[in-house]
C-alpha cells in the first residue's frame, strides 16, 4: 500500500508557536516528534518508506529532508499552495509514476491519532474496499456534537454481508450548527470527514477527469515530464496555472463514482485550534486542570494552559481558561475559548507590516 | 522646612518590573521620572535640596546618588531595614545634626499626588501646625470606601476659629472592612492614613523617648557619632541591634502627645499594586479602558493592563480584567483582581531558588 501525506499547511493556528517557516506539521506539540514524523512512524507498519510520497511547501523541503533524513521516503515539493485537490491529483500521478496500481491513502500530516491499531485497521479496510473501486474516506465515529468538521452521512450497507465494515456514502455535509451536530450524534450514521481518502491512483485520475478537467489537463502536461530533467520547471508552470480548491468540494461533492466510509474509532483529532490541543493532552493536566510546559509557576489557575518555549519564566496568577504561549520574540495570552481567533492576530501582525514574526 | 524622604521600601508588589535592586521607588510607572525624583520635585518649592534627606538601603544608594546627581540632597544609608520608626528617627536626628528646629515632613518615596499645590499647601500648614508642637499628620480627604488604607478620625477643630484648617486627632484605625470603610465614608471626620508626619526633630525624638525607649538609646549612641568618621560603623551596629517596627504602630498609635490632622485634597495614592496603578492611570485608556504600554497588540480585550517593557511583540485576545507585565526575564500574566497577591509568585520564586528573579 501506498501513503501521500499532505504536509503543504502554513497554519497560522498555532502563532507564536508556529511560524510561516514552521507551521504546525513540523512542531512537536503532542507525542514525542514532529507530527510529520509521527505520521510516518503511524503508517509504517502498513506502508514501506519507498512507498511513502510526501507533499508539501517548496520552503519546508529541507526541513522535512532534515528531519526525515533515516528514512527513504519520497518528497514532493509543491512550487506554490494549491488546496487539496492538485496535492491528491500530484501525489496520484506520482505514485503511478512509482509502478504504484494498488490503494494509496491520501492524509494529512497534522493529525492526531490516539489509538493507532484502529487507524491502521481502518486503512487497511479501505485499502481492500479501494482496490475494487471507488474512493474510501475515513469517517471518525463521532464522540461529541462537534461543529468544527464536516460530516459524511452513510447510506446502506455495501457488501455481500451485514458484517463488512463499509458503507456507500449517501452524502458529505458541511459544518453544522450546535443543534444539527447534536441530531447527527445522536442520529448514529454521520461521521466526521478526516480529509483522510484511499483510492487507486487510476480512480483519483479519472475522478479528477471527470470533476475538475483543467486541474486533470495539468496534471497530463506533469506526466509528460515526469523523471525527466525539466520536471521542476514544468511542475512551477502547471501549478501556477492551477486553481486553488480542496479535493473536498472539488470531487467529493461531485463525483457520480462510488464512495465509501469505513467508520474507525481511533481517538482522532485535527488538532485545529490551542483549546483542542488543551483537550488532547488532558492526561498531563495538574489537579486544577492546568496544563503546563516549560518553566512556568501557575498559581491558583484553573483550565489554563501555559507553555513557556524560551526558558524565560513564567508567573500566571488567579486566572481561569487562559492560555499562554511564550516564545523568543512574541508572546500570546488569550482566552482559551477564543484560540481560533489567533487569526485576528496573525492578520494584525500582517498589517502593521511585522512578517518576521509571522 | 525641611523633609525626610523615607526611600528604603523593597516592595514586591510591581514584580516583575521591580526588583529587590531596583524597587518602586526607583522605577518611573507613572509620571516622567521615577518616583523618588517626583517626590524630591514635587517638595522644590517648600524644601531646598540642603533641607532634603534621603533616607534608603545600603544597597539602592549608587542608584539614589545617580539619580539625584544634579541635587545636592543629603542621602542616608541604612543598613538595613527596620521598618518606619528607626527610619524617622534617624532622619530627625540628622536633620537635628544639619541644625534643623523647625518642622520636617516626614514621607514615603513611592507615592502619587495628583495635585502638587494642595499637597503643597497642606504640608506647608502642617509645618506651621508643628512648629507650635505636637506631630502633625497628612489626612487625605476619602474618595471611596476604600479598605486598602488607614483611617484617621478627627476630633474637635483645634484653633482659636472654626476657619483653621487642622484638627486634633481623635484616633487611628486599621484597615476596615468594607461596611466600616463606607461608613467612614459618609461619616466625614474620617481620613486616609498617608503615613505623612509633620513634627520638629525635638518632638520626635521626644515621643520616642517615650514611646519606645530603646529606639531612643540606639538614636543617643548614633548621635555620639554623626560627624566623626565612627558614623557608618556605630550605624551599622545600631541598626543591626533595632526592633523592626512602623512608626504608626510604635509611636502614633500609643502617644499621650498632641497629635494633629491636616485635612488635604490632593489626589493622594500610595500606588500599592498593579491594579491601583491603572486605575491612576485612567487618562491613558483606550476605547475599550484598556492601557497598554510597549509593543502591544490588544485585540477584544477590556479593563485591562499590558505592558511589553523588552521590546518583544505581546499579543492579548479575548481578556478581561488582565494584568500583562512583559519583562526581558520575567512575565507575569495575572488577573488585575488578585494584583495584591503577586507576593505569592515572590515567595514560590524564594522557594524554587530563583531568587536571582527577584
Amino acid at each position: 500500500m501506498y501513503a501521500v501525506i499532505m504536509a503543504g499547511g502554513s497554519g497560522t493556528r498555532f502563532w507564536p508557536a508556529s511560524r510561516k517557516n514552521l507551521p504546525k506539521q513540523f512542531l512537536n506539540i503532542i507525542g514525542s516528534s514532529p507530527m510529520l514524523v509521527e505520521t510516518c512512524d503511524r503508517l509504517s507498519p502498513l506502508v514501506s518508506d519507498e512507498e511513502m510520497i510526501i507533499v508539501l511547501g517548496k520552503n519546508h523541503q529541507e526541513l522535512a529532508k532534515d528531519l526525515l533524513k533515516d528514512r527513504k521516503v519520497h518528497i514532493l515539493a509543491e512550487p506554490v499552495g494549491r488546496n487539496t485537490a492538485p496535492c491528491i491529483g500530484v501525489g496520484a500521478l506520482y505514485a503511478q509514476h512509482l509502478g504504484c496500481t494498488e490503494a494509496v491513502a491520501f492524509l494529512p500530516a497534522d493529525h492526531f491519532i490516539r489509538d493507532k491499531k484502529a487507524f491502521l485497521e481502518g486503512i487497511r479496510i479501505a485499502g481492500e474496499v479501494a482496490e475494487r473501486g471507488g474512493i474510501v474516506t475515513l469517517g471518525i465515529v463521532p464522540t461529541r456534537p462537534e461543529t468544527g468538521y464536516g460530516y459524511i452521512r452513510r447510506n446502506a450497507r455495501n457488501g455481500l454481508s451485514n458484517k463488512e465494515p463499509w458503507f456507500k456514502v449517501s452524502e458529505f455535509v458541511e459544518k453544522p450548527d450546535l443543534d444539527t451536530a447534536k441530531r447527527y450524534l445522536a442520529d448514529g450514521n454521520y461521521f466526521w470527514n478526516a480529509g483522510i481518502f484511499v483510492a487507486t491512483p487510476d480512480t483519483i485520475l479519472n475522478e479528477i477527469h471527470s470533476c475538475l478537467p483543467k486541474l486533470y489537463e495539468g496534471l497530463q502536461t506533469l506526466k509528460g515530464a515526469l523523471g525527466t530533467d525539466d520536471f521542476p520547471k514544468v511542475l512551477n508552470e502547471v501549478y501556477h496555472s492551477l486553481e486553488s480548491i480542496s479535493f473536498d468540494y472539488g470531487v467529493m461533492e461531485k463525483t457520480r463514482g462510488e464512495v465509501y466510509v469505513v467508520p474507525c474509532e481511533c481517538g482522532w483529532s485535527d488538532v485545529g485550534s490551542w483549546s483542542s490541543l488543551y483537550d488532547l493532552r488532558s492526561s498531563e493536566y495538574d489537579k486544577a486542570k492546568n496544563l503546563v510546559e516549560g518553566e512556568a509557576l501557575v498559581i491558583d489557575c484553573r483550565n489554563s494552559f501555559v507553555s513557556s518555549r524560551n526558558g524565560r519564566v513564567v508567573a500566571v496568577l488567579g486566572l481561569e481558561r487562559c492560555l499562554v504561549v511564550d516564545t523568543d520574540d512574541s508572546l500570546l495570552v488569550a482566552d482559551l475559548d477564543r484560540a481560533q481567533d489567533i487569526r485576528k492576530i496573525v492578520d494584525a501582525l500582517k498589517e502593521s507590516g511585522k512578517e518576521k514574526l509571522l
